[in-house]
């Protein structure tokens, strides 16, 4: 049995999803785990983390644009909009995603299904870097 | 300590919750794990997990009419519907529910409350047959 | 490898927020755990988990009101009301939340970013004891 942990930094380009599968794969097979878990943690509130399909670019489309409207920024009920108007909007899209995703390992490699992609969700305007920590247990 | 893994095949009937808390709780009785954890992960994007009431099926009755609404099919701003009305719309109620689930084990058993089932919740109109990656890690 | 589990008891003041990652901060220490992962896991249907800012409050006031609208209780479409209003609705929060929360373990502490704390989520109306069982896996 063994752990093996790493943190990834992820360039966003403000808001929008960008994938990490590739790269959490890599810190997977450089465990040396065969069996076990991978659990894959945003150190971050205002991003978080979805798996979603990744073979047709216009199903995120469909996700960035929901949740604009299932939370918007132009709502004036919002309180703790010191940061601005993406300020208290992006800790609530956070919390209706996720923030840590556990995949099992399986012959050395993520048991991720045909179209599932692992993504950083920004839920800010701006860009930003994001640490992701990857954390493996399992027998080598 | 050990690792174990087994994938369940879980035949859904179209839109709907199936509950699967038995047939993962044989694949933690099966894996010799005492104390520890159980990873379940769905391997798809168009159904999702949920750990819901599994005493009175009113409960699921307003958990699926919630997400109709929540999520509806017939929204005219949707542009990912190449497999129809149910295509970008089972994608957004996955997002908003789970991907992976991670249950502790105590004493060989799954330590769930005493109202909690695991289910997994199809996302879309026609029947499926989903698969269901169990990964217990710990001491035996 | 280790693996080590305890249970929590949060008691809650009806609907809000809970904050308690200096407990299972302590479950961690006590662990010997050095690198490995935390899981938490709720035990209940009607109560939920939440990582969330934890340095400006107005940012959960916010929260606990957003989540009054999007899963309002005077809604006469509910069907599952025997225990009140705040019954279906709790399970619904929940659902659109989290039940377990898996964070890395590093240097025998939990891996969290500046800004992030654990929090039980309560939805129903009325003060609630919650179990929450924190597993520890890993690396000594």
């Amino acid at each position: 049995m063994t752990a093996h942990a790493a943190t990834l930094e992820v360039r966003t380009r403000g808001k929008g999803t960008t994938e990490i599968t590739d790269d959490v794969a890599r810190v997977v097979a450089g465990s040396g785990v065969r069996t076990g878990i991978a659990t894959i943690f945003l150190q971050h509130t205002s991003a978080s983390l979805v798996i979603y399909e990744n073979a047709d670019p216009s199903a995120r489309v469909d996700l960035h644009a929901y949740f604009e409207r299932l939370v918007p920024e132009n709502d004036p009920a919002w309180v703790h909009t010191l940061e601005g108007p993406d300020d208290t909007t992006s800790h609530l899209r956070m919390a209706l995603t996720r923030t840590s995703e556990t995949i099992p390992v399986q012959g050395g490699r993520l048991a991720l299904g045909t179209w599932q992609g692992l993504f950083v969700f920004e839920h800010r305007r701006a860009p930003h870097t994001r640490r992701v920590v990857v954390s493996v247990v399992g027998v080598t």
